[in-house]
């Protein structure tokens, strides 16, 4: 039986056409892009075209806006130090508390290091930011407003454009982690306020190792790592070339599929989520009256515990998640979750299913087929389930009930 | 006619066998290492097994001594300033004038934002470091000294585990850039006083976009990027699995090969050179007089330009290089170059032959074919090289003069 893999947030099977236009380029055309011979200016030709649809996946207006990076992480952590570094008159980032660690760590690293202040504004129960705390904490001493354009466990979607121009009436830089959100969604920074953006290559069906950051014309820059002049000296190290052309097909796939993962993944996700919440009781969706991303569906079971669904649901091939694999190991519930006030009894049971194009409606029906056994077992042995749903009046059974969005105002 | 390759300092090859290593990680065992599922457990193992390769090729003590990164920048940079955050009451680096741009423009970072003390030793005509000055410079304020294994220009190698001895003795810790030594000569970190090392993996047959910091146990340190909880929380971002996998496949392979380069290589490059200086008047080895890499040659040409050296090497289908490609582009003389005091007259004519594994007894063959027409050739059409040797008495004829490996005391 083929392994289910809905876990695509936390990484995507790269496409067998994206490694097709790695390949020529580690024992064949394996120069050094910046090397004046013909073994490397044959692959610079490689990097311009990938930048090209890297560009193009943004809606960049300038090729050079995209400088290459190792991926998402450093991606995130360049944009904060430099939108500092290059604005030293400014002390200030102003974030959200349902960000990615790339940013939160890094935020907190530079709060702890350098002084730096940072204001981190709050989510409601949907996942809906305070945008009245937000546009309070600009300020002349704002360098940076960071915020996620999509949430990696939730899929909730933020209003980048609106928050990036309450960022420019204070006068600082706004940048976007859309790690989650390039490749999904559509995206066009030509006639945007947004200033810089992360995005990462392997969660769009691109090779690990390999991001890219975008920095608007004209936007003040400082590098994070420095050395050779590679990518107009914004980032040092040689050209990952296979990665970069990698990429550039990713990007390239993923720009012509957009409007199908709009219809046809969210299609998928949404009958998966109709189908548990119906299934189900005590499910509940995380977030789910917010937009969100196509692919995401953040479910949350009453009572129990998401390291015992992940392994029911493993031994019957399903691959899931609790969360975000960058926090994995550790079994404190999520920041984001946390950040949007679940109650405590729906805390740890919050199961992320992340589609992507490669999933098909079989995989959902296997879902569908496995999940309502699964949950109605473990709630048979949870003493608090049994507590609040055996003992008393069972309005909401264990199969048939009616469970309702979470929201909370 | 097929090309042949002298560039391996600037990137190498990679090997058929690393490429098979890591293909099945794109496409099949395509998980983030950090799931919890089986989609990632199966390729933690991997990057385990890969750890390990790396360890061994480094002699060190412990598996995770070694941290993997996106290659040999990262690694300088995360070593630098992880020293210097790792140890706030010290604030001084110690380090040479030759170092790769990773470690220079890293510290020129580190001196004008956070006024650093950066202390560069100087070296001599031989490129042999100041011992002297190195021992004078080192005390209760340094952080870390930071002297390269082995050049990337000349090939000249230091003698890092002295140097090592010294800095433990006021306290410091010392860090070596090994991107050009690793794979090449034989290395033992187990019984050393060498506390974080550099390597690449482009450099030994592995992938672009992939490298290792050394961080010995017990040595304080602080991470460079920031974010999830990979690599025991030393670097963020999600674990490069292909590129792992391939860069431990590299490793065990250049850990067997070491004793082949050593001779094999080593015979190629001392024949390419010792044919160049005989039939080439005004060539000399840079450096020639010290220990150095076997695969690296730095020659210069008097009175020629080695840009026009390079061009006509090309068109005969040799690539070499003028020095570093992280520096190409750029028309400024090679700092190590100037770092060696090597006379003007000398400084524009360098030409870096960096030789592989992979090169042939042919390959030396038609370079030493073809590089004395070419070399004769600008010598004619240079007006400082004929007033030196046509005008007066030709005791260095343009072929068959005698060369003298360079050498300024």
């Amino acid at each position: 039986m083929r392994p289910i893999y809905l876990d695509n947030n936390a990484t995507t099977r790269t496409s067998p056409d994206v490694v097709a236009a790695m390949l020529p380029f580690f024992s064949e055309q394996f120069g050094n892009a910046s090397s004046t011979h013909a073994f490397g200016s044959e692959v610079a030709g490689v990097v311009r075209d990938a930048r090209r649809h890297v560009q193009a996946l943004l809606g960049a207006a300038h090729d050079h806006e995209v400088i290459f990076t190792s991926g998402g992480t450093e991606s995130d952590n360049t944009a904060l130090l430099s939108a500092l570094e290059a604005q030293p008159e400014r002390n200030q980032i102003v974030t959200t508390a349902v960000e990615h660690p790339a940013i939160l760590s890094f935020a907190a690293y530079l709060r702890q290091t350098r002084g730096v202040e940072v204001t981190m504004i709050g989510v409601d129960g949907n996942g809906r930011l305070d945008i009245d705390a937000y546009r309070t904490a600009l300020g002349p001493q704002t360098a940076v407003a960071s915020v996620m354009w999509a949430n990696n466990e939730t899929g909730t979607i933020y209003p980048v454009e609106e928050l990036a121009g309450y960022a420019h009436e204070a006068g600082a830089l706004f940048h976007t982690d859309a790690v989650q959100a390039a490749g999904k969604i559509p995206i066009d920074l030509s006639s945007s306020a947004i200033d810089m953006l992360s995005l990462s290559g392997h969660k769009l069906h691109g090779p690990k190792g390999i991001g890219a950051l975008y920095v608007r014309k004209g936007v003040k820059f400082k590098p994070l790592l420095r050395g050779g002049r590679q990518e107009r000296g914004r980032r040092a190290g040689t050209e990952n070339v296979p990665a970069i052309a990698g990429l550039g097909k990713a990007a390239e796939i993923a720009a012509a599929g957009i409007a199908e993962e709009q219809t046809r993944v969210r299609s998928l996700r949404d009958r998966l989520e109709q189908g548990v919440l119906q299934q189900i009781g005590g499910s509940m969706v995380i977030g789910g009256r917010e937009e969100r991303l196509p692919n995401t569906s953040s479910i949350t079971f009453e009572f129990l515990d998401s390291e015992a669904i992940l392994h029911k649901l493993e031994q019957a091939g399903i691959a899931a998640s609790s969360g975000s694999a960058c926090a994995s190991g550790s079994m404190e519930p999520s920041h984001v979750l946390r950040a949007m006030n679940v109650p405590a009894t729906s805390l740890q049971g919050a199961i992320r299913f992340s589609l992507s194009r490669e999933n098909t409606p079989q995989d959902i029906d296997r879902v569908l087929n496995v999940l309502p056994g699964i949950i109605s077992h473990l709630q048979s042995m949870s003493p608090l389930w049994r507590e609040r749903h055996e003992a008393g009046s069972s309005a909401q059974g264990s199969s048939g009930g009616a469970a309702h969005v979470f929201a909370q105002s």
